[in-house]
């Protein structure tokens, strides 16, 4: 299968049906929806990663568009506020040539009392073939995939997931990473509001997938009930160590990479910190913290970034920082999420078919 | 005149100039504008029924587009908030290859204090040929007509007028009601809030002009001043029976279809209802009520619904509702609208012009 | 160098590097943003002219684009509502053929506190060549110019600049002028709330440098500071007369052009003007003060129109009206804006490239 552009050239994309891998399952996409990495196995995942090289492939070219959605209606429907992942989404499902409808909550008829599900038989009926969906609630998209022919993208949801955020974590970790692509044992920080956070959640998923030495670290409030996922999870064949921890220094040091979180201000209404002066004082991701991990460590953050609070400035900007990178990996791997959702569907063209 | 299809393949529209009709007159689009259905022939329906038919077969297709309006610009100016007309709009537009630009009133200079025909004129200077228009002031699109050089198409004016909404609701019943398309004596029920409807408003010229025999249903306070629509309606030759009541049994028995309205609870404030869990108990859709009807009647809303108040959500997914075929059919209805729209202005593009 | 159409015809563009003019500078567009005119030459300004000729002439086509900047990416980044210059933008920036992105603050993750600098890292891994920005802050382009590597195009930004609309002001000038393009001792009369407006201070860069005769009009409270600017700029070589007065009899007296400027009711909190009513019966451009212009003088307004404010709905719509044709050309001068600064970036295609 290749990707034609717009003038008859194109690019091979990896083989959909490649050889088993190591750990026996085919690495084919077999998944309608992506609502979470839970159910996504680590030959898949590494199926989106070898699909987003080609999609950067496509990024790199002059005209950065391909025919392989022409004539799929994406629909990103979003109940929330968001720049960089609604953005990411509409870049990439238009330079796949695919038809994009942007509906935003705060403007549409769901503030008129209609319901998840009667909005979800309208999109399908206006000609969506594919839903983007973020939602305040965890879960929503599950809801959503239940009554939608088509497929459903989980943009968001709650504080339970956001899978292309943590699909483009890793790519940017394994493209960045010194000694290369592989996470075995390399340690690995999520610094800060974890609890409030659907990127950690994701993250975890795929971070021990890939066999990383994963540490959770942040005020003993935001890190509620990880410690027994942290628990169940060590016993996984083939997954990395899991903890959890408040000690900073104990969790930076030596780390490969540090994944700062933000501060979610509007949803800490509960007392849970005492000030942000002090959750900065006290887990900020300054350059002294940062001295503790390895000299060639990745720092990151899914944005936006509240500077001065989770992340000082000058680390906000480091030159170890790959925080723009995740911005730009962001757009390809959605493009390879869509592709291969699309692909799973039977929507993709064939190369001549441009 | 045909629809050429990107690749060369196009398809047969109905002659534009088809030969006189029973009634007369010449089956051909004579408004360069669509405010409401008042001053539209029913010859002029029926082409609108037949050129949307050429529309569904361009949804068919894997590709669902045609280039009839390449060049031609749309602004979807919309005052008030919409997710299924604004989309359907839109997705009607991009499928006929026209440029189109939304502009949301929230967000623009409107909440400057900028004068309506102000704004129009704007709109015309910065290249719009068409304007899709929804506005909270009822004969608000006709203002903007008369200082539009273009052809203004009502997306719903305050109580008064949602043209296309009525035509796709003709459209759905022709389709669906069991025993073929033509309305003369099958009874259609409107149930609900009438008063504060503008659905009910456009679709009663539409169904009297098929010659169904119309029943319009619900509180006494909310079919205040229709009374006297359906006296005049009466003698209007070759048109069918109008009539008003609060009763709800005698309206649904043996009814063909029953079009549940929306409780417009922003606009309610008048004390006009006790509740609505009253209404919900009095006029509601609900299993029991609808099985007054015949056994093959067409359930259908025009969306958002309130459901367990004017409908039960058993009624809105019933067998024998056609609410998503609305809105699916309300897509091709709109591309052939502005198809017909811009024909009276003499810019759609011949075949070879694609 | 040309635009090639996409049916494959071109038009000729002006030479981008044409003889020097009088004044010995190349007419060569030389600046990778627009930010201000203050730092931009006659000759540049003439070449911003004449390329809007050519674009006029592709907006004069039935299917008004060309591929000039396929492939570009243009994000339009407005905190602040706007309809005509966000459209106008929007449409120059697809008639190029550019893929437009549209983000608005006030559904964007600025509401979440991320700095500017933060927002512009990102829109530009997200894929972006060029960023139109609105700002209430003055001087927040600047900022971003900063910090991203392609293109800022200022679409105004605070008190401070508006450097397109002064553009379109001049274009509209040239071309409607009784007598020709030429400006210099011509009497053009800016009348109104200069003090907050953002199109005054552009004008007067643009003005000045045409030769004009440049009268600042209004409330003494509404003029403050440029007594100053007005006296510096007296001595400028080449540059015409500029002064300050708010004797409205005055400054109309054989006046050529007079520009009414909106009174923004919105920034007025601080008690400058005791009612818009003293404020409409002393400076609001009237028929009666209209009639001390000169009888073929231009009456202009950037828009949106406080009717019966600054401006009497008589003289909106009088013949001598150019407001409507600041509105289409807009369009136009954002195109060769546009287009020169991708140009400078090295960005447009070659007329065998569409």
């Amino acid at each position: 299968m290749s990707l034609a552009a717009p003038d008859g050239t194109g690019i091979h994309l990896p083989a959909v049906d490649s050889p088993p891998t190591a750990a026996g399952a085919p690495a084919r996409w077999g998944h309608r929806h992506l609502l979470d990495l839970d159910v996504v196995s680590w030959p898949e995942i590494e199926l989106v990663m070898r699909t987003t090289d080609a999609m950067r492939e496509v990024l790199g070219r002059p005209i950065a568009k391909v025919p392989a959605l022409r004539g799929t209606g994406v629909t990103i429907l979003f109940y929330e506020a968001s720049t960089r992942t609604r953005v990411s989404f509409e870049v990439a499902a238009k330079n796949l040539s695919a038809d994009v409808v942007n509906i935003a909550a705060a403007s549409s008829s769901v503030t008129k009392g209609e319901s998840l599900v009667d909005t979800i038989r309208t999109v399908e009926a206006l000609g969506a073939d594919m839903i983007v969906m973020r939602h305040g609630t965890s879960g929503a998209p599950y809801l959503a995939a239940e009554h939608f022919a088509g497929s459903v993208l989980n943009g968001g949801d709650g504080w339970h997931a956001h899978p292309s955020q943590a699909l483009l974590d890793l790519y940017t970790i394994r493209e960045r990473l010194a000694g290369g692509p592989d996470l075995r044992g390399r340690k690995v920080v999520i610094l800060g509001d974890v609890l409030h956070s659907r990127v950690a959640r994701s993250n975890i998923w795929s971070l021990t997938a890939a066999g990383a030495d994963l540490w959770l670290c942040g005020p003993a409030t935001l890190l509620r009930g990880f410690e027994r996922w942290a628990a169940a999870s060590g016993s996984a064949p083939g997954h990395g160590r899991f903890q959890v921890t408040s000690d900073v220094t104990a969790a930076l040091r030596d780390a490969d990479v540090v994944m700062a979180l933000r501060i979610q201000r509007e949803r800490m209404a509960g007392g849970l910190l005492p000030s942000l002066r002090e959750y900065a004082a006290r887990f900020g991701l300054t350059l002294d913290r940062l001295a503790l991990a390895r000299p060639d460590a990745l720092v990151m953050h899914p944005g936006p970034m509240n500077e001065g609070v989770e992340i000082s400035p000058e680390v906000a900007v480091h030159p170890r920082s790959v925080i723009t990178d995740q911005v730009t990996n962001g757009v390809a791997v959605r493009m390879a999420l869509l592709y291969l959702l699309a692909g799973a569907a039977g929507r993709t063209k064939e190369p001549s078919g441009g």
